[in-house]
């Protein structure tokens, strides 16, 4: 894919380092989702208005450091001039820039700032580095997140590529999830509407740091449309997988570098009778704190697992259901004479482990992925201050 | 009001320590409201059932140190033979004692030791003493809790009186709330019935220490009718509001007493559209964990108070929100010029701290609880095992 990148250290970080990204790429088809956060951020708020005008975009540009929301009027003018600069100095159109910010929130861009290193960006573009570009997007991320996938339909070959960051959230800031994916193939607008609803559903959606949803929060994937492949209602089925697996691994590594965590927790959720309830299910699984805090201690703590289950009210029969941690049945309609000790050792040797629950009612299921609740998490959120 | 009480140490807990109450009083008019948790214990399922039957109770028998829950058909049986043991014991009818447990769950009664404690403590019966009460039904509370109140309406006195055990969750127990209170007032039970509804949801219903319901919450309100005041339609409303008081300064010693807390959290929220929106708000901020960190870090964090409330979409408009943090005016449409250091003096040297939220929408307010989240409770979770 043709997509060409400017960063700069423009010095909204004070750590002086990259804070500005441009991606500049041929007038494509895109899909957007952004938080529903009530509190959302100027850049959000432009970019939401900006998505029911136009079809085609060719640019982002992002900042770091600082978040641009509850920034009022001011705020919002500056995210129209971070868009207007970009595309002017892109020579495109000014409706076919969406403009992203995280990092702090309630203070003013430093639009000087801004603007002198969205012009040294845009003046020194060079071929897409994903490792570069997520470092310029990123604020307490502790790695780069980026993933690629080359792969064939039909004989046809096609590209997904994508950067993230994460939810890092230092004081006074909070969680900002961005993340970028780009492909190659031929789509129509509508099926990628479509498509990203279920993707963004099972991926960034069915992930969980600290149950906090931040003002910032968006998703965008571009079609560039240069590749061979093109997804009709045919083979939509098998490149919405595809799609999938890209935003998944990098949800996934949003919550492995969730602040504090030390593991990567897998619910997998089956048999039950809706996809709704499984993914509430998990969900809950994944927001309890005593079930965080039990896998911190590397405790397969089956009471806690099931009780937030309960606490949902949706009548579960819990004689029928099953439990296993890892590959260890611990609750089968009762709590079972697991090795303990082994459980545990599992727990203690894995940074990626798995929770399976099987409901027995139903044939849905959905997976959810979240982080322990670790020391860490309280000392980064508690002790942190501007 | 003639409530007599008996206790033992029947060798439950293995501190040793007191773990059977009893208490016996005439034939009352009560009120019980019992938790939805899915996974409830069997002494909860025993008192779901009987509560259809019976409007009159003579007697309750709890046992701390076990939680009887996920132990299915033996677990009922226990249960039932706990209430009957006590009925006969104290010779009064099958269906006139309800029965609670507290502790771990998945694990039998030992019911050797718990119909041991229970004949103990049938047949040395001696005046309630709300302290020793309050202690016999505690598990992991680090101070007893118990409330009395004396008053008058309409120059009739009449008494109130409370004990409750907390949100302490030892591995592999869960938070356990339950609460007893007695008066002896007068009263219909479709009236207290009524009173109850809205004295649990101002009250039990709306503190948090970690967003987890447990499998064996209860609150119970007896009424034994002794005394000279008659609880009518018309002066309803004033016993309602003792009722409540004595319910509320329970449940706040419930949370004060929430595991690792150092600071009880009074979180008003005001001027919304409805009742069940000043709820859900004051909820959503007091079950925040970015929001539970800051405040055990003394941080006056406006942005992770108000993305709280954006977060549930309700569509407020931010521009007219106030937000005060004890008596700083922190957030007024936009962030104010506060005095950030003594705001943070006031959150460092209080253990009572108060948030005032004004929505600018409506007329109806909601006071929540809840308490800071702390490296002591990620200890208390993670670290603690069987």
């Amino acid at each position: 894919m043709d997509i060409k990148m400017g960063v700069a250290k423009a010095g909204i970080k004070p750590s002086g380092d990259y804070d500005i990204l441009v991606l500049k790429f041929k007038p494509s088809v895109y899909s957007l989702v952004l938080t529903q956060n009530s509190l959302a951020a100027a850049p959000v708020i432009y970019d939401r208005n900006l998505r029911e005008k136009t079809d085609k975009i060719s640019a982002i540009v992002v900042n770091s450091g600082n978040a641009n929301a509850a920034t009022g009027e001011q705020g919002l003018k500056n995210a129209i001039q971070m868009a207007q600069l970009t595309s002017q100095l892109l020579d495109i159109p000014d409706d076919q820039t969406f403009v992203f910010s995280t990092g702090v929130i309630g203070v003013q861009l430093p639009m000087e700032k801004v603007e002198k290193g969205i012009k040294q960006a845009c003046e020194n573009l060079t071929e897409l580095d994903l490792e570069l570009a997520a470092k310029a997007i990123s604020t307490t991320d502790s790695f780069q997140k980026y993933y690629t996938l080359s792969d064939q339909i039909d004989g046809k070959a096609f590209q997904i590529i994508g950067i993230a960051k994460g939810a890092g959230m230092i004081h006074p800031s909070m969680a900002t999830m961005l993340a970028y994916i780009f492909t190659d193939v031929k789509i129509e607008k509508n099926i990628l509407d479509e498509i990203m609803k279920e993707v963004t559903e099972k991926s960034f959606n069915s992930i969980d740091v600290d149950g906090c949803e931040s003002t910032n929060d968006s998703f965008l994937v571009v079609a560039t449309r240069e590749g061979e492949l093109e997804i009709t209602e045919k083979n939509k089925e098998i490149f919405k997988e595809k799609l999938l697996e890209v935003a998944t691994q990098l949800a996934k590594m949003i919550v492995k570098d969730g602040e504090g965590a030390t593991k990567l927790i897998q619910i997998n959720v089956h048999q039950a009778s809706s996809e709704e309830e499984a993914k509430k299910i998990g969900e809950a699984i994944a927001l309890s704190n005593l079930f965080k805090t039990a896998m911190f201690g590397n405790d397969p703590n089956w009471g806690r697992i099931l009780s937030a289950v309960g606490q949902l009210h949706l009548n579960i029969d819990f004689s029928k259901v099953k439990l296993y941690i890892g590959d260890f049945l611990i609750y089968d309609g009762e709590p079972t004479d697991y090795d303990r000790q082994k459980a545990e050792e599992y727990l203690k040797n894995n940074t990626e482990v798995k929770i399976d629950l099987y409901l027995g009612r139903g044939d849905k299921n959905w997976t959810y992925y979240t982080c322990d609740l670790t020391y860490k998490y309280v000392e980064i959120n508690a002790e942190y201050t501007t």
